[in-house]
């Protein structure tokens, strides 16, 4: 499981997986200026809500190496360029909030000269990755208590490795459980439009030695009527402070069907998600995304061209259907206002 | 909604449109093989319950000739070939339906010549053609009603005109509705992982001027919350004397979703598609088909070799769920028992 490496810095910028490629290849990108860090974000090389946070991070050190190359005012140049990144995904809360650690940083320093700052910076950005690897290992450790040996755990969309800089959200407390000697079977959704199920998360896994069956979207509730599924476990890409959960659209249709067929439903997230100024999902903005992600697949038309689509990233699952919130802090139950400790 | 012609008898075979190039390539294919008629169901390239029971019947028509035209004994060689056409696909209930009806003409004519038969076979399908357009055009008359004006519906794969020789079966009432005046709008489930959605219903609603907004089959419970879906109506492949439904996997799914939202979920059919020898659903058969369907889309590989696949093509809805069935009969409701006039 430590075997992937989903970022890394290097002397020449930061080094990642692009993920757009899985599970066909394995390529990785550098990404040296703000705009390729902006456009491996938008794109989806990297994503992940907690990955986002990371190479938020280190996209801010970029931003200040280049505000200090173009020789104007560093501060304020560095400034325009961290709104232009912080505005680049909506839904996701980990991208807003590491970019506000690393302003804390700068505003903090203003008496120090810009390339003191930059080395402050990127001091704060390896301490994010550090502890987004140490709130991984957390999540695993709560989580997995709530996994039985011989399990089957239905999950959606990727909260592994690969969304993070360690053993992922979701998947952490299966990791865990597995570490521990349990057997677990894994049902992985394959996650339309962009597939990150059946592209990453099985891949993620099967390279980890975890015995994973991949389904399309629409065949959960099949799988629950007949007892197949014990639990689901899913990330989150923000969470309000009553509980209720944006993740991947389809984590509602989930959330729903697991409900139905009494199957417990458990959202996994670091406490970092929890967004302290929302108090609802209503107030939660959902990205939608370019069309052509559902009327093509893999670059091939499946579609009508001329096709109206609605696309949204993300859906919001109401906090009475989330059974536990696992969190690198504990494992929280509802009232989730009361229990959150943010 | 005339403009497509799904299938066609020729005097060279049966003429179809190659189902599995929508909406890229609207190509013909001409079947003049049992073999072939065999794999054009098989793979799809026609599918839709109603559609298979037509081009089954074709399929025994083409399947007397070639014994015919074999020399042998023609009785045996023609029981032998519709055997074999009957277990093309297990799960939709009108290919046995049709097949069985054909076999009744052969039995009845035991008397006659194997060319003489051959007539009536041919007769036979095409008066199943006819009753198949007249059933869908009752179906839409009877679930019409059902619609109201200004109504945004959902439904899942196709159970349109390409899924029957007619104006298809849960596309029928949307079709009337809008003859009549009405503003309909359609959301259409793409519908994993064969895209018949996406690839069909979309293309088909479009080409007949009705407006619809194409979706990923986990945005459903999205919508529904959001009080966007007034109805849902899907087709049917087999439906037991209890009203439990088999219909394209995912069906079950929206049904749960439907009943959470308090959403009507209607199922429409020919009333050839009870079957009368099934009780419940448990008893259907439900056909697994190729990992390929899903580890591939449109012939490119987005889950890792070696990939677990679970691909049933079908799941069953109880009748609990179902609010009211649609048939050429008229709108059955629970219990269905009593209801459905089989």
């Amino acid at each position: 499981m430590e075997r992937i490496k989903t970022l890394e810095w290097t002397e020449d910028g930061l080094l990642l997986v692009d993920q757009r490629k899985l599970p066909t290849e394995l390529n990785m990108i550098l990404l040296t200026t703000l705009d390729e860090v902006y456009n491996a974000i938008k794109t989806l090389a990297v994503r992940g809500a907690p990955a986002i946070g990371v190479a938020g991070a280190y996209g801010v050190v970029i931003a200040s190496s280049e505000a200090i190359k173009e020789g104007g005012d560093y501060w304020r140049a560095l400034e325009v360029k961290l709104e232009y990144l912080k505005n680049c995904r909506p839904t996701a809360v980990n991208l807003v909030w590491a970019v506000n650690r690393m302003t804390k940083v700068i505003s903090e320093n203003r008496s120090l000269s810009p390339q003191e700052v930059n080395d402050l910076l990127l001091k704060e950005a390896k301490k994010i990755e550090l502890e987004d690897k140490e709130m991984c290992k957390r999540i695993g450790e709560n989580g997995e208590r709530l996994i039985p040996d011989g399990a089957s755990v239905l999950t959606h969309c990727n909260a592994g490795a690969l969304a993070t800089a360690g053993i992922g959200t979701a998947l952490a407390p299966i990791y865990k459980a597995v570490e521990k000697g349990k057997k677990v079977r894994v049902y992985a959704d394959e996650t339309r439009p962009l597939l990150q199920g059946a592209r990453i998360t099985v891949w993620e896994l099967m390279e980890a030695g975890v015995e994973t069956t991949l389904i399309c979207d629409n065949m959960s509730a099949s799988l629950m009527s007949k007892g197949k599924i014990d639990l689901v476990i899913v990330g989150a890409d923000r969470v309000a402070r009553n509980g209720d959960v944006a993740n991947k659209i389809g984590t509602y249709n989930l959330a729903v069907l697991s409900r139905y067929h009494m199957v417990p439903f458990y959202v996994a997230c670091p406490l970092s998600t929890v967004d302290p100024n929302i108090a609802s999902g209503d107030e939660i903005p959902i990205e939608e995304r370019d069309p052509v992600e559902i009327t093509e697949c893999m670059g091939r038309r499946v579609a009508p061209y001329g096709s109206k689509v609605f696309n949204p990233a993300f859906d919001i699952t109401p906090n009475r259907l989330v059974d536990v919130i696992i969190t690198d802090k504990g494992v929280h139950t509802k009232p989730y206002e009361k229990s959150l400790p943010i």
